[in-house]
């Protein structure tokens, strides 16, 4: 290939001229004006067996749940309503009976649980490898999207539940693949953060309220860990940013389960990433009416610094966490 | 699986319920109202390494157009306009420098021709096979889209183009591969209906056409071969359909070469698919102002055979294409 992932991605956007009002590349997603107030909202992610997940280890209805939930969170980013999704998966020969069936039911649960219905999409085989590919429709009014853009210096940074969790359960999961051993009896603890990398819970409730909330500037969804995903916003604004890394809100079960192994919290709460929770940035007095929690604040850039990239100040910790990047 | 593709399609579709007013799984597009007068046409299509296309023969640039014109191709089929397309690709990591160039190359050069740009995707790694999926966002006026379900006995079916090109450019695609030789100096004959199966053309103008043209009843693109395709429409609109088999457009390239070759020109326009033209019905004397040929005529169908599938009656021909089908 020669490009890294965002090179790419950037190679590619300078390609395409976009039509004036419509915001493309770039974002969680794409917006279009539609006409008499509203804009629709477009995301698409695929999930390759070997790449996004182990065919070995999960299971198919979690496998159908997670490949609507990370799309669906991305309209839960922007702040969206959902419309209905696109469902593409190409099938390999040697899939075992039933196993359509049980990843139908995953994404039918999710998709029902936030009345966001299955619209069309396309079935084919695959020569070896299970592909996943769904296309996710919102709606919202029409400037009322969140965007990665809006990030002010003054504002609060701010996230919805916890972090790193997801990321413990990937680590628990490889583990138990090196260890040989399937699927052990987990304590309640572990099964919990498997549970939380396997079926991920968007945050559309939030995001629709976010996006009702004046004050409230700018807004993603964590996918590749803060570390990496609070760049996104600072470059797309145009800022800095402190983060107190003592202030990042940790489950129970994954303090447990770090002070267990010796692992760092703080390290899989940065960069581990598909915790599928909203990262967003507000003006300080803003009345958040979702539970969240304030990590740091965003700082105007420093003269000169356009072409270094923005450099985040983490407080709190003698790591460097600006490094970390998910490829 | 334990379902073939059309059964588990359906399978699926009885899974989910769908909003009044929105047509989902069934037609070339989902079909969803927008305020004010218009309708969102969205279509979605997967392609994979060794199941639609071979890597190792097809070039990067006609690889980029053709997963680009598979999609754009089922929006000319609902006579829409376009609005946008969106791409997700997983890459394998050996794949040759500059495809990825090459490919969006291709990709751009059809989406510039149709004025349809780009606005959103996934880039990804992929394990071992490449794999595409474009989709695609359209418009029309409300009610103004064609289906497959409007046709009514008395109608003529029509096609645009010529049939049977794009099979007979993958014959001699798969034949030089059983030869070994990779590229060899083919006559303009063979080089131009090898192009139009890697490199076919949409008929977006001819579908926004016929969406404005009274009479004109059903519509769908073609893309597994009319054998296999007009039942679509016989099976959506409870009709069924009388076509001669000496009326196929072909194309002097394609009679050409059969005739050296002897190989039968109408197996390959009827079973062939991947011409990408588009298959329509309309009363008699509709003014249809677009290149095409009247192939058939559409019947009622015969009492009591709901349960049995539409029966096509196949004149000028000894044999039987009913059997036909792509999967």
């Amino acid at each position: 290939m020669g490009k890294g992932e965002f090179e790419l991605i950037g190679w590619i956007k300078e390609q395409f001229e976009v039509p004036e009002g419509i915001l493309g590349i770039g974002d969680d997603c794409a917006v279009m004006p539609q006409r008499d107030g509203l804009e629709t909202l477009v995301t698409t992610d695929m999930l390759v067996d070997g790449i996004h997940f182990l065919m070995e280890d999960i299971d198919p209805y979690s496998l159908g749940w997670k490949s609507a939930a990370v799309n669906l969170s991305d309209i839960a980013g922007m702040g969206g309503k959902l419309v209905g999704t696109f469902l593409s998966i190409a099938l390999p020969k040697n899939i075992h009976d039933g196993f359509t069936e049980e990843f139908i039911r995953g994404y039918k649960d999710i998709s029902d649980r936030f009345n966001c219905p299955l619209l069309g999409g396309d079935t084919t085989a695959a020569k070896d490898r299970l592909c996943i590919n769904v296309t996710v429709l919102g709606s919202c009014g029409a400037g009322q999207s969140l965007k990665r853009s809006g990030a002010r210096p003054g504002d609060l940074v701010c996230v919805t539940g916890t972090l790193g969790d997801s990321a413990a359960g990937l680590k628990l999961v490889l583990e138990r693949q090196s260890d040989g051993c399937g699927s052990p009896e987990a304590p309640d603890t572990e099964r919990i953060l498997v549970d939380r990398h396997y079926r991920p819970m968007p945050r559309i409730a939030e995001g629709l309220r976010l996006a009702a909330t004046t004050g409230v500037n700018a807004c993603m969804d964590i996918s590749d860990g803060i570390g990496s995903d609070l760049r996104h916003i600072l470059e797309a604004s145009g800022v800095t940013a402190r983060v107190d890394v003592r202030s990042l809100p940790l489950s129970a079960e994954l303090r447990d389960l770090c002070a267990r192994r010796g692992w760092d919290p703080a390290e899989l709460a940065l960069s581990g990433g598909e915790d599928y929770e909203l990262l967003f940035t507000c003006r300080p007095g803003t009345p958040v009416s979702i539970p969240h929690t304030v990590i740091g604040e965003i700082l105007a850039a420093p003269e000169g610094s356009e072409t270094a990239g923005p450099v985040i100040i983490w407080e709190g910790t003698d790591k460097d966490f600006t490094g970390f990047r998910h490829f």
